[in-house]
């Protein structure tokens, strides 16, 4: 198939797979050149998870801000259709991880990546900044853009549940506070900030930021990249998951659908007929 | 949580699911009013896909157009990676649902987009036809429209393995004996035929048409939107995937990796280190 | 990481992935050797089907058997978990190929391993009748050992909706018929009927063969591994899967959770309580 | 479908979801209790996970014996399946929800099982002991049963790379220092340690504990329930999966396969040969 040296073609094949992330040899194992024995007890769980997305180890009080957006987005309850889907798994037989996986993957554009939408929101309003515009000129251009690519919902604000989100005020004092220490520089609090107001303007009623938009301030304001928005996202909801997926292990239940059967669906389709050559009540001879 | 009176929130759920695919009665399973004992034994499995995905009953010949596709792109192969993830699956302890479904995923957009895109592609370009303008413009028109969107890469023509896909001329060929006996008329087979011209006169060499181009005329031939085209290929990659995740069940085998271990991944991050605070062969006190 | 002759390594590595099923050169793709450009229009999908997962090519009648079968599983409607998973999932932003896989992973052991789970009984049983016992003796020490390590619950038979299950009967009458022809040898049908009689004198009530039972009894006729069948129900669910993933696209739809918000699900946990070290209305310091 | 009361089956969808979870009205969520604002920032994310999976809150100090374990498992190099799958993802088209459920789904009974089953050993010799066996005849006896069931391998001791995995003696140090403060009681790390000895005792040389074997200690020690111990891996993997997903998808590539195609794969099926009623170079009239 190939008239290649095996040498070069066994150098292609090493080269095939290759990160920065982690180095092995037998008895040894390396995160960024750290070796693991001693990253463990010396570092919290949310520091591990920057070292590994970003090849850098934060500080304890980066660290301690991005766990608060992590406690934060645990979970929404039983009826959100990740939290559900994890459910029904356990009942049709998967075991936790099965029920993870499909769980996790409807955490897509719609019910995954607002968080990121937001991220990419708030990073174009900086860049908006860094080109010399004044904040709120910023913010009306880049949510002037944002409608016109995707639509008059605006990623991270409003919710349709929650007059307002209880996570999002929390988070941002923390953010606050970590301004004050000198810990992040405050300019996506502004910005998120800004956005909220300017929203308000815009539609005469409060759409207040939840916690997608006060997440994403809190991931600008660390440095990470829009779509570690939705991966950062997704560990934390990943909790919820394996929480209610073995609830309802316990719970027990076999093929549990998504409503009592007792509730019929609704059929919308053509009337009963006879498929031609057939005759009602006779199979085809 | 609701002041609705109980019979109004019941039909609201009544209407929560609703469907013209499917309805059912005890003793009674009826597929767009046909009865399911009627069907089965008396129309072919590409009738029945068809039939569920448009709520129509295909002819006998348009079913087995449909067929010849679905026949055609069952399998490239272990080294696709949808095909290596099925059978690497098997070996960490996945039954074939959970083999199937994690290879699935991954016919996302660039691994199973091609034949939606192309028919995107055909469609715009039909359009045009519709708006007035000849093949040839309407072509030129489109591919340009399609590169300015895309880029490049013509999804449906060209090979990186075959210079020529075998399966392209002879689903082409059964399209136009189709033609030829009114099954179908053959305007995708002309649109697609003259994608493929136009490319070898831009690119001053053939990029010849695919198999994601041979069923894209297929489908778009049979009057099947985009999205399904992908749907479709879905159900017959489907077939490999079944078939690779059972013989490497048959092989056996724990935790197979993407190459044996000899060959050792590439690490290109920063060299040993110790954490701070720590010290190397000691752990942290 | 090796010492080993860079040849012998890349030996290994061509060893590593290896198969029956496919045969590529650039220019040919073969199946268990046949060209695939002589399959295309020429083999049923079903037969196709076969030849991939066996390695051999099925007369057209065995093929006919094998189609009735997968035909009749397509759908059981959208609150089926796995159908309410898939258009759960469309909602969320997922392409039907993620919808596919979300849903196509819970047809594990509870709702897709009944087909499987009979096949083995039905072995079990054809076991003990080469080893010299007569069909009614086999069935009852069959269905004790199938009881003794699963359960009450017989795969295969009875239906929480349908009192009989309008599909099982039409399969059989095929079955018959293959018989009659010289298809299958009618020994499976034989011991499906012969389990459907146990139980209704053991119970003193019908439990008829479900869909489940009937697709086993031709499954076993035509001589698939068990696993198959679990594996054939998947192909065959997936059209439904398909096809209730693509008219949720169609009914639109953000974020669909299982039932109508106005039904609010069920909390029992603890009362509200204020975490200690914080109070109520206030935010930790 | 019903002819039951309104009221009665609306009160039947209200439990059918059902949770001691989560309880949310508008504007309030609490977790077990306590409101999210007053977590945020006062708990750790393994405190966090913690209450999700058992309801209750732990000390700071069983949450960072608990966060060690989840630091010690977050990677194991991209030549993992799950790692390999996740990298493989994201060069088809998925976004990281996606490459995500693909790779999680994958760590099942053999790739993602071996703490849980460790935890079973050692819940099964915990119960040996608690009946008034002495903890050596207790390990002895639960060893024999292990391997009876489950053959010679035992979940949680050696590895096929590392002669010593550099992050089980971490651990065991840390559950040591913990006892030592009346954290945990330390009886699983004399189940461990035992099990270790007797295994190097029956092999006649050392199968050291590995890093399942590890944190089993740890998370039998907190009190979690062995399927937890799957559930607390796979939070801990998807770090990797996550970090590996994001670096590939940075590094670009398209549809990348498992190994560079200068290797070809190996086919061992039939010979070429014609389709009957084809013939070779010539599609089916």
């Amino acid at each position: 198939m190939s008239d290649k040296d095996p040498a070069v073609i066994l150098d292609s094949a090493k080269a095939w797979w290759s990160t920065a992330i982690i180095d092995m040899k037998p008895g040894s194992i390396r995160f960024a050149g750290f070796p693991v024995e001693q990253l463990i007890g010396a570092v919290s769980f949310p520091q591990m998870i920057w070292l590994m997305v970003r090849g850098t180890m934060p500080t304890p009080q980066e660290g301690a801000l991005l766990e608060a957006a992590l406690v934060s987005a645990v979970d929404h309850g039983p009826q959100a259709p990740s939290i559900a889907i994890s459910r029904m798994s356990v009942t049709c037989g998967l075991p936790l991880n099965g029920a993870m996986a499909s769980a996790i993957n409807v955490l897509d554009d719609v019910h995954g990546g607002a968080g990121e939408q937001c991220m990419e929101l708030y990073a174009d309003i900086a860049r908006r900044m860094d080109e010399g515009h004044a904040l709120d000129a910023a913010i009306e251009a880049g949510l002037d853009a944002f409608i016109a690519a995707r639509g008059k919902i605006i990623s991270g604000f409003g919710h349709r549940f929650h007059p307002v989100d209880p996570r999002a005020p929390r988070l941002l004092a923390l953010v606050d506070e970590a301004r004050k220490q000198g810990v992040v520089n405050g300019r996506f609090a502004d910005i998120g900030r800004g956005v909220e107001a300017s929203l308000a303007d815009r539609k005469g009623r409060g759409i207040p930021m939840n916690i997608d938009g006060a997440t994403a301030v809190i991931y600008a304001e660390l440095g990470f990249a829009p779509p570690l928005g939705r991966g950062l996202f997704i560990l934390s909801r990943s909790v919820g998951i394996l929480a209610h997926a073995w609830e309802q292990t316990q719970q027990g239940g076999r093929i549990k659908g998504p409503m009592p059967r007792d509730i019929p669906y609704t059929y919308t389709g053509p009337a009963p007929r006879d498929y031609p050559g057939t005759a009602s009540g006779e199979a085809t001879p």
